[in-house]
């Protein structure tokens, strides 16, 4: 879909429209939806405003969406507000709790649309429809990667029992230009670019952990929301820029045990701005070393055979985080009581079985535009 | 490195030429080393015929080569002659026990230079070298692909701890054209051609099993050698063109037993017959049903910490698959027999230690080139 056609002629091609909400956390501006104006268009934005809510952030004419400042958050989730962070791209999560949507696809104000090898202007919300609507294969890994791409199928040896596949949960998508490196490889490659373009998608194998970037990230909210939690970080909390990692950790094991697929790859997104490596040292550098700790936790987590659904999983990991993370540091047992509260929310807002039907209102609404 | 170069530059870049080994196995003949001239002049060829050993087939000038046909097999290794296969490529094993070199690189008599996409020709060889050269990550996920290539790292969140990564075994290198596809998919989709080159190494993580072919594969024969043996197929035997997948599932169990690593993706070479869809299903009809057996016995194999060589853990493979897999057909019987055939015969001409020198001579030697 090239950027050059009419908004009427997207529109009519806009794949699964009232089924995608798309989550934008901001702190700055929203001038980075121009350029995606022919994609999004025809879709609707949550739009969370990150830090001071007297700061006014405009939204450019035309876009359907809602927005949300922190006191709008406050307001809404009233106590419960807690499990949503301050001063944080976490505090995406808001969105994810309060979309009526099936699909979820979530963005920074910082990634812009960027250009395949021809030349052609990717559509990244299309491809990532494309993959959570295509099967994952976890259980057996396709030399030509995803085989439900058109000019690919399972290569000679792929056992037939396996070839249907599972459900997509996630969809990661990865970034051109600026890499996503954390504070130390920034300090030590402060000019490498991202130029590949990895013409590929593919399912990260059952029981392997994966590093889940949040700026370009697409999900099944029905099968898996309650597991896509960003935590707790930012204002008040001793980390930050570890939200993406510890959600996908998380949806990871909960899609290993549910059978569940999760994929990565295309699409490419442009990512514009390095953050500062020094200012993000000092946000992640205890992560750096809980990291450590943590995917031991995460490889060697397993849930009951009873826990059947994501948001089972979740409240069960939540004891496993008390019971076993609050020796590396009291501040998990802070964020086991968050991961606690998030359900309690998400069950307000999404009682069982009405996920993408209509359920309990934001009270006291938000501002909407269009 | 381009082909029009002289063989003398060519030769003075040739990567590691005193420790690779070229395993061709070959019916027709071999016009196809023509266009692969510039990369493997520098290096030496052990070429097996396979069949008929009264065909002749002529060794192009200039390269140098050991030749073997069914007749130098039974003369050198005697009785121990039964684990290597008739009719069928996966007598190739003979050359990879027979190799006194540290790597090999196996490929196919039907695949050709192929061309990236600017339209430069692939020096596959080169590409598996570095693959075997560089470290592998089977414990973890890097979005970004193979992190040790330039103008790639380890992303935010990868643990440091296992930045270092672990040796690499194996380099499965992959096809574009004629994709590697079973006779059922074949007969489905005769025209599918794989176009899509994907530009990207990456490690098959720990604890998944993939579809390994011998096309274009290249392995550390020191570090994994033993593991890697074509078995018995073809001639007098139930079931061909599983050779590969054979060792393929083989060595991955043995190399997440060892710590070692798997990469596939590039190099690609160009392949340019497709087998005709009738003979093989002929060949491998049984393969088909028995993979759905084959692969939950690979998925549940387990090795006693006492295996710590490829070595050991073949010979435990292969009493496993006497004891679980006979009662699936007679076959595994024989299979396993030949398994430790296999072993007793590499012991013969790789003594401990001592791959890399001059182990066991092939006694009456081979017809020689160049």
């Amino acid at each position: 879909m090239a950027g050059g056609e009419s908004s009427h002629a997207v529109r009519s091609t806009a794949l699964l429209k009232d089924e995608v909400d798309i989550v934008i956390p901001t702190i700055r501006s929203l001038d980075f939806l121009e350029g995606w104006r022919p994609f999004f268009q025809p879709y609707h934005l949550i739009i969370i405003q990150d830090g001071d809510p007297s700061r006014t952030i405009s939204v450019p004419d035309g876009f359907d969406y809602e927005f949300y400042n922190r006191n709008d958050i406050n307001r809404i989730l009233g106590p419960k507000a807690s499990c949503i962070s301050f001063k944080d791209s976490s505090c995406r999560s808001f969105g994810f709790l309060i979309s009526k949507k099936k699909y979820i696809f979530t963005i920074d104000d910082d990634c812009f649309v960027a250009k395949d090898p021809s030349g052609k202007e990717i559509n990244a919300l299309e491809q990532h429809i494309k993959n959570l609507l295509s099967p994952s294969t976890p259980f057996f890994f396709n030399t030509l990667y995803d085989p439900y791409r058109e000019g690919a199928d399972f290569v000679r040896g792929y056992p037939f029992s396996l070839r249907e596949g599972v459900q997509t949960a996630v969809s990661h998508g990865l970034w051109l230009n600026i890499p996503d490196y954390d504070a130390p490889t920034q300090l030590v490659k402060p000019r490498e670019r991202n130029t590949r373009y990895v013409d590929a998608v593919l399912t990260i194998p059952k029981g392997t952990l994966f590093p889940m970037c949040g700026m370009n990230l697409a999900f099944n909210r029905e099968l898996i929301g309650p597991a896509i939690y960003f935590g707790l970080m930012g204002d008040g909390q001793p980390i930050s820029r570890y939200d993406d990692m510890w959600a996908g950790w998380c949806v990871k094991v909960v899609c290993d045990h549910l059978g569940l697929g999760v994929k990565t790859g295309l699409p490419y997104l442009w990512h514009s701005k390095a953050s500062n490596p020094f200012e993000n040292l000092k946000k992640e550098y205890k992560g750096l070393f809980w990291q450590e700790e943590l995917i031991p936790f995460f490889q060697s987590t397993t849930f009951p055979k009873e826990c059947t659904t994501a948001r089972e999983c979740y409240i069960e990991l939540s004891k496993q985080v008390r019971a076993r993370l609050v020796k590396l540091d009291p501040y998990f047992n802070k964020l086991a009581d968050a991961m606690v509260t998030w359900i309690e929310a998400w069950d307000e807002y999404n009682p069982t079985g009405e996920v993408g039907s209509a359920a309990a209102d934001v009270s006291g609404g938000p501002a909407k535009g269009k």
